[in-house]
């Protein structure tokens, strides 16, 4: 009855040799989720996954209310009317969009690809005066898009899981005030919570949101030195509320437009981060803060002590009442086969209890991360929340050093191709990303095959020099890197 | 700038002259929901619904963790060829599916009206062996029905909120346990959490789920005297395991079919029962452990005094730290209107304090329900712990008083008319509710315009007469009602 190690599953490559194939098999192996739907782009979330992806809705949901933002529930659906009534909105999504077959006398529907023109009627039929205003609301949900590419479990797909914050303010100063707070969201739920460091960058113009005045998407590193686009923020400025007719009565009594803004975090996308950053040839390494079970206890036993060392653990597990804590109970799995299976897991904390262990009255600690062992008096299990702590800073500091790494000044194209290649963001003085510098950005594109993000929002960076393509004057401090 | 009594929008007409009339008043007014979306039966549910929502999510969430299940995310879509598999569940469902536009050389998909046809595959899947089962799931998630009958908000939509757990078991006896367990999540957190009362009724062989062997649907009883169906469960049996081919091995190494049930409360129609079963001419009433804000501190004062009660507010509110308070200091309205809006809204408690309060470190506490006023000094705060408990109390008393006044024998046809006419549940000796029973129940559809909605699922009712249509021995006692 009982497996063996050689049942187990782990990982066959290592992450720094084939860094795709290895995420190919982490994500199927540690059960995060299921690709064999039989629809291309979408994928079932497993529990494990489903679990990590919940604790990071609750990270940000708590961060958005403390931030003053309320829930909602917007219809999955959106009529064709509201779609096509901001003009470069509906050029950049139409061509994404699943439509609905309905019949021919009823308006046509789409499965919404973000939700911008659900959020902007509703501004309208809601705030009346000044008296409304702030209007800050958020849904968690998920959004479609039909895209036409190859798709990647989590990475790429045609269904995805995010969080979209749609707000409404009486002044433009205001609406860039939350597109900063924002940004602040991103560094405080994604960088410190989940250990995910990215830089926010202003993107080009002509790489912006469909409908937005400007767009700042937080770039994150992968192992492969690809840059993948993590939350969004969107100055929409007025666009909306004059598509949509949707004012307010300002103090005066006199009538104004509403300026809009939106966030966009994926929580689908941010845990392919997570996955790659912190993972290693064992598996996953999940932040403590988000596993679903952070402390799994193992009892190594025979039948003739079953009982008494069961009991054992119990006493353990009722110490760690804190914490997430399970006791891997399974008869039909050996010790080593359950360390194998929840070291591919990611968990963080393995409790191993055997008989030295009870006679001893102490535990054997073993840390995920840097898989070292030690012996702890069960007198000492208060640790454990300081080494909970330390495990989440370790995760940040070895993947803010990583990305550091691949920070990189490039003052030639030579320079930059060599950048490129071995995986590094660059910071590269340029003309500008103003409609002007694209078609700098286009030479970068075919002959470094590389793309300009846009330069740093939530600081100013001047340049001194020309602009690493033309050798004009260099207005802009950019950021260039290859990408998802 | 201040606004007065007039402003304000309450309820024109009372809950038992015009039910009808009084629910689509107090959805709107008490901003639950926003109807004025484009599209039929499809709904924005606004922040004072969602917060609603999102604590009855967690009651369930939590108690279906507590049984072992555990969550997963599904797809939106299903393809047609899964739809297809399950003959009666085809049928039962194909009228009702929205579907998408594809191109002609790609399979047909479908926004999924309900899941069954998503986890049966995962089951073939993920399930090897019986070390594998039980597999106990749910998704938290929006389904789809395209109803060509009149939609009423939260009532009758295309589409609504819901949990589906979806189990599979070894043997038909998990299963049937299964079945009864679910049962007594909706004793559990309907009735006892949310104080909506229902009886369990096993469906009439005619109006099961379709691809289910039988079918429990809890039906609450509305004060217009008409049954809404709440959460039901479905003994699947190997019906779906059959079509999917999805199997395990058993102890002996033998393949078996798996067998499967399916539960599926719908938070979106809970919220019906609750609004209309607690609500008065006032307003919402909303259950103390559900409410988004459970208690409002509204401060009275003038300029001269405004900073000394603002501070005795906050004062209060930092004694009541285990509960959901919120201070309403918007300037712009006067108490009155505040008074007025809280009161709509249906929150359980309300503080005022004024010069007069803060003079004699007390406080006057407002009881939605009751409408009683009483003066509370500050060291009695502690009082609502048990305060908020009795309020529960109360709404759940009222609602099962209302329940059991409705709940009437009948033994003839003239005595079940006269039931159905005075808004009652009949309980009633019936011939069968096996298909030999149908013609007996399209009688009473046809003269009565009742439905025969079944027999008691958790408890044996033994007949003694004869059936109230054919006169033939009675072999079940049923329940009828007229419904939504």
């Amino acid at each position: 009855m009982t497996k063996n190690k050689q049942d187990n599953k782990g990982l066959t490559v290592k992450k720094n040799e084939n860094f795709s194939e290895w995420y190919s098999q982490i994500i199927e192996k540690a059960e995060l989720v299921e690709i064999r739907t039989g629809m291309k782009g979408f994928i079932v979330i497993r529990p494990w996954g489903t679990q990590t992806i919940e604790k990071m809705y609750e990270f940000y949901e708590e961060e958005l209310q403390k931030n003053k933002h309320k829930p909602v529930i917007m219809p999955t659906l959106i009529p064709e009317s509201n779609l096509k009534k901001e003009s470069s909105h509906v050029q950049g999504f139409t061509p994404e969009v699943f439509w609905l077959k309905t019949k021919t006398d009823e308006e046509k529907l789409a499965l919404r690809p973000t939700s911008e023109t659900l959020f902007t009627p509703m501004f309208k039929l809601w705030i009346r005066s000044h008296r409304d205003l702030p209007m800050k609301l958020y849904q968690r949900c998920q959004v479609f898009r039909l895209d036409t590419k190859a798709t990647r479990p989590l990475i790429r797909g045609r269904e995805f899981h995010w969080i979209e914050a749609h707000d409404a303010f009486a002044t433009k100063a205001e609406a860039e005030a939350q597109v900063q707070e924002d940004i602040r969201m991103t560094e405080d739920i994604m960088h410190q919570k989940f250990c995910v460091p990215s830089l926010p960058l202003k993107r080009p113009e002509w790489d912006k949101f469909a409908g937005a005045e400007y767009t700042i998407g937080s770039d994150s590193l992968m192992p492969d030195g690809k840059l993948i686009q993590q939350p969004s923020t969107h100055l929409m400025g007025q666009k909306f509320s004059k598509a949509f007719d949707a004012k307010f009565k300002n103090e005066k009594g006199q009538e104004e437009y509403l300026w809009t803004t939106a966030y966009g975090p994926a929580m689908s996308r941010i845990l392919v981060s997570i996955i790659s950053l912190h993972g290693d040839d064992t598996g996953l390494v999940i932040p403590f803060c988000l596993a679903p079970t952070q402390i799994v206890i193992v009892p190594i036993y025979k039948k003739e002590n079953q009982e008494k060392i069961m009991k054992y653990a119990e006493e353990i597990k009722n110490k760690l009442k804190e914490f997430r804590v399970e006791i891997d109970d399974r008869d039909a799995y050996n010790p080593g086969w359950k360390f194998n299976e929840w070291e591919l897991k990611g968990v963080p904390f393995r409790i191993e209890i055997g008989e030295k262990e009870m006679k001893n009255k102490e535990i054997t600690l073993f840390h995920r991360d840097t898989k070292n062992k030690e012996t702890l008096p069960v007198g000492k299990l208060n640790n454990i929340k300081e080494y909970s702590e330390d495990f989440d800073k370790r995760l940040k500091n070895q993947a803010d050093k990583f990305f550091k790494s691949r920070l990189t000044n490039c003052k030639t194209k030579g320079e930059l191709k060599e950048a490129m290649n071995n995986g590094k963001i660059a910071r590269v003085e340029f003309c500008s990303t103003k409609s002007e510098g694209l078609p700098c950005a286009e030479i970068i594109e075919k002959e470094v095959n590389a793309d300009v993000r846009g330069t740093l929002a939530n600081k100013k960076e001047t340049p001194k020099g020309k602009c690493i393509i033309c050798n004009k004057k260099a207005n802009e401090i950019v950021y260039i890197g290859r990408s998802y």
